[in-house]
């Protein structure tokens, strides 16, 4: 690592350039993203899936937010790269960072296919009062990168209407009534969920998520789908409601059409170098957020009715896990013995076609890296004490799936315990709340963490996010978190509810349902709404400090457990049965 | 009325204006405003604080927000104007209300004095699909009204370093220190109580806010109060750090003396003609929130002291004033009468200089109206049965206070007793809340909606507003709503707490004391702050359904009378405290 600092900002002297940027993203703002882009991952050593690196003669410095601290200061250490704690008190964002490091004069550089317009425009307010020149037209790290993965070539396949309940043509015919409001006559794309949901198509571009490196352009009359022909050639008679053109060719094709146009686009989701193909005469029309991906999240029918499907398929997954769990210390279970086992089990389950993330399962203090991923040969052995974690999730044709459970092992600290509840106190809350519409997330957030605060303690990370439907684990616009969010929760939104407790060195505690948004009545007051859970997995009655729970909340899991019994165990053997039924007794 | 709406339409005809916008604000964004600046009461009769009428040749409508839904409706009945109620699904704004109702070319017409920047800007962007001329320099409705009420001329006063805590030269260094991370060398505010806090300045321009109408520029070593001479001249010696200039005189002024500079101002504070008057080649910096805002949110401790002090004597005058109507059924009690009966018992407080807002004494149904302004003659009588919400408030030179109290006068129904329980668990709730550093207002809101929301119950308004000190009733930035607002809550923050509910034709309740924000402790999840109540008035506990209290809440509301009764009887006469230890007895 060393040695890649010292050859890039050698590079970055040869070209004048006084500071680099490595953002860790592909040409898509994809979360998780194909092994072609992790230049960040490659250069730094940091594995999570958000985090930036800036390069200076003399600094280095990674930034990422509360998800991965602690992993930041480990993979960090011995690399030069220092790490800045995102939302934390007293730390700059790195774009004011750079205004204090940066002199009067300067030029930053980056990779332009990797930084969205958005990102840009912020970094040039932070730097409004320097004199500041941008390089993005070279891959500086690309230069450096040797063994460089290819980019993927895995054929793309059609998802059927029997699971997304709408063709794309009825899609289109939404986007273009959006557009309309608008008055706009072009709408752009790179968001690669986005384009998945439009055109029904899923694809193995990227591992988790089961899209197709792509773009896509709308007009009042027609669709044009930029994909590697040879991903999609099988499908082209499915994929008729849209022209079919090369991936790279959409930078000339904006460039040939745009020209005069209202185009509408997401300054978050467009890169800097695919803006810059738009032609100047085009009349740009910013979304705050996204058309598109505010009609992915709400779900129709259908769909509601396959992730419903999906979740009691993943639940007998689990409780199959749960299971086989229980002989911890009778055999010896280390954690990537839990990843195969549930990817395994999880593959027996009709249309599974994999994991929507890497299975955190996590074991003692491990539990306290939120977002921790154990390594074959160095991970933990389950010993028969304490808690586990283990937070997983599967990609369904009929649903993406996302639960986390925390389960005693062997004793338990009265520590441990209180925690355990206040968490579940926490969840409980959320779950249990009817809201008035025109409600955001960051609104109901506080329900979760309540119990949490008033000990003192706290979570650093959202509440609930979105989830899509056999697309990206994490989906927005909507979400459920601190975080200042203008999307109202709306009836067929889909949001997990996942408070937590996180000690470093001592335990993590997670407690993880997901939340469907229903109308619930209509008054003189409004029109309010509440969430039905639709994840059942059984929570660990065993390690609850009853004396903490209210006569509501002790009934409400009650009903919670009796739900996931009756929903599960038509899927279960005699044996499974029996395990279940113990597991979900009535406390 | 018909009358002015004829005129205004023939005038808007002549002058080739297709839509005339009256927004109901003085030159200086304020809450309340002096008669001369009242066009939209005496043009709509609508006397709500906030209300915005558009008038086209064919169509005019109000826009107002949920405090005043029912009023509006009352008061415009047969104006020909129609309610359009703001933030309810389906109504647009009148932004977006204009862009439907313009042709593709129109003019529109507003006094630029009157409506700010940002107002302004949000209003070009709704239209941005039509070809808009906007004329601006004229007041049309100045024209037409022929007895328009003069600019106000009483004296101003200087308040005191024993009250303010800190001195004007202590506000301007802290002000260029912020101007300076800006790297501005200019700072502009036309806020009347931004004003009135730096140059520790109050007077009478303004009923119920005791700031005086100026304007105020800021450099690196100079600061210049452009105000009225006469009102001034007593106090000049006491405003030696600033230069005083005529009121009218701010438009050349800064003409001459901005060019070139990297001048700060709010452009929701500044007017449109203001903002004129700066040099094209100004590098204007906006703030998204006001420098001079942010930092007189934050109460010093001197400020701190004197606020609990004022509190203490405003509670003195409530328990007075509800001992007085204890009386209700052997005597006429009016609903005006309770108005003047707490300014009398108020003002016998010593530094008390008024009220702080218009009391809103509501009998019965008439507490469904949010923000009732009980009128002499036509106002109702208060009978031996059922509610009276009386919310009320002083200025105080040590203070601004802001208190409401709903309480049975006679026989309650159980659904009243519900209401009122629920309410007050909201308040409970809210005020007992731990929260971690960086949390905002939207996150707490919720913390007194749910026991209401989860009875499919809502108030249409916020829960708390920020509370000046001798300044605005109502100040920001920050506050606790369902409003996106990313200002932190801070130590030495003072927020007020009402939930409530309202039912029209029934009943309206609200519970609001004031909030001090606190650290409570820090660890390592992070600094913790909590909230102080430091009003005290008793909660009538006589309509309690204590069956939906939680032990936790019991105990809170017998620790609040308890302090109530400790803080407040020290400066009651002995019949005074006997009824007091009745009110605030344990339940």
């Amino acid at each position: 690592m060393a040695n890649k600092l010292g050859a890039l900002r050698q590079l970055i002297a040869e070209k004048k350039i006084d500071a680099y940027i490595i953002p860790g993203s592909d040409a898509h703002q994809s979360e998780y993203i194909a092994d072609y882009w992790k230049s960040r991952h490659w250069f730094s050593g940091f594995t999570g899936s958000s985090g930036l690196v800036v390069v200076t003669k003399d600094k280095a410095g990674l930034w990422t937010d509360g998800r991965y601290f602690i992993q930041a200061e480990q993979e960090l250490s011995g690399t030069g790269i220092s790490l800045f704690k995102m939302n934390e008190p007293g730390v700059p964002t790195y774009g004011k960072w750079l205004d204090e490091n940066l002199a009067a004069e300067a030029t930053i550089g980056f990779d332009g296919r990797v930084i969205s317009v958005s990102e840009f425009e912020g970094l040039k307010k932070d730097l409004s009062s320097k004199e500041i020149s941008y390089k993005y037209e070279e891959d500086l790290l690309g230069n450096m990168w040797e063994d460089r993965p290819t980019m993927p070539t895995a054929p793309a396949f059609f998802h059927q209407a029997k699971f997304t309940g709408k063709t794309t043509s009825d899609k289109l015919s939404s986007i273009r009534e959006e557009m309309e409001k608008e008055r706009a006559d072009m709408y752009l794309t790179a968001a690669l969920d986005e384009i998945a949901w439009t055109v029904n198509m899923r694809g193995n571009d990227i591992p988790n998520t089961p899209v197709v490196y792509s773009y896509l352009i709308i007009t009042a009359s027609d669709a044009y789908l930029f994909a590697d022909e040879q991903k999609v050639a099988a499908i082209k008679g499915e994929l008729a409601d849209v022209t079919i053109l090369p991936y790279d060719s959409v930078f000339e094709f904006l460039n040939k059409n745009a020209a005069g146009r209202r185009l509408l686009y997401n300054p978050g989701g467009v890169s800097v170098r695919l803006f810059e193909a738009i032609p100047s005469d085009s009349k740009n029309i910013k979304m705050s957020t996204s058309i598109i991906g505010k009609l992915k999240a709400v779900k129709n029918s259908t769909e509601i009715e396959n992730f419903k499907n999906a979740f009691i398929k993943e639940g007998v997954a689990l409780v199959k896990l749960l299971k086989w769990l229980s002989e911890v210390g009778t055999k010896d279970i280390f954690e990537t013995d839990i990843q195969a086992k549930i990817s395994e089990l999880r593959l027996e389950q009709e249309h599974c076609i994999g994991d929507s993330f890497t299975t955190i399962a996590a074991y003692g203090e491990n539990a306290a890296l939120m977002h921790y991923s154990p390594k074959e040969g160095s991970c933990a052995k389950v010993l028969p004490e304490g808690l586990l974690l283990v937070d997983t999730g599967g990609q369904y044709l009929d649903g993406t799936t996302d639960i986390t459970r925390t389960f005693a092992v062997g004793p338990v600290t009265d520590e441990m315990r209180r925690d355990f509840t206040l968490v579940l106190k926490g969840h409980m809350a959320l779950a249990g709340i009817k809201f008035l519409e025109g409600t955001t997330g960051v609104q109901l957030d506080v329900l979760a963490r309540q119990p949490i605060w008033q000990a003192a303690m706290d979570y650093r990370s959202g509440t609930g996010h979105g989830l899509g439907f056999c697309l990206g684990v994490h989906e927005g616009p909507h979400g459920i978190s601190p975080r200042l969010n203008s999307i109202k929760l709306t009836p067929g939104m889909i949001c997990t509810n996942e408070p937590g407790i996180y000690k470093a060195g001592r335990h993590g505690i997670r407690t993880e349902n997901v939340l469907l948004v229903k109308e619930a009545e209509k008054n003189e007051f409004g029109a309010f709404f509440d969430f039905e859970t639709i994840s059942f997995c059984p929570i660990d009655t065993a390690i609850l400090d009853k004396a903490l729970l209210s006569d509501e909340e002790i009934s409400y899991l009650n009903n919670y457990h009796k739900q996931v019994y009756d929903k599960l165990s038509p899927f279960l053997d005699a044996s499974e049965k029996e395990w279940l039924k113990n597991k979900t007794k009535s406390i």
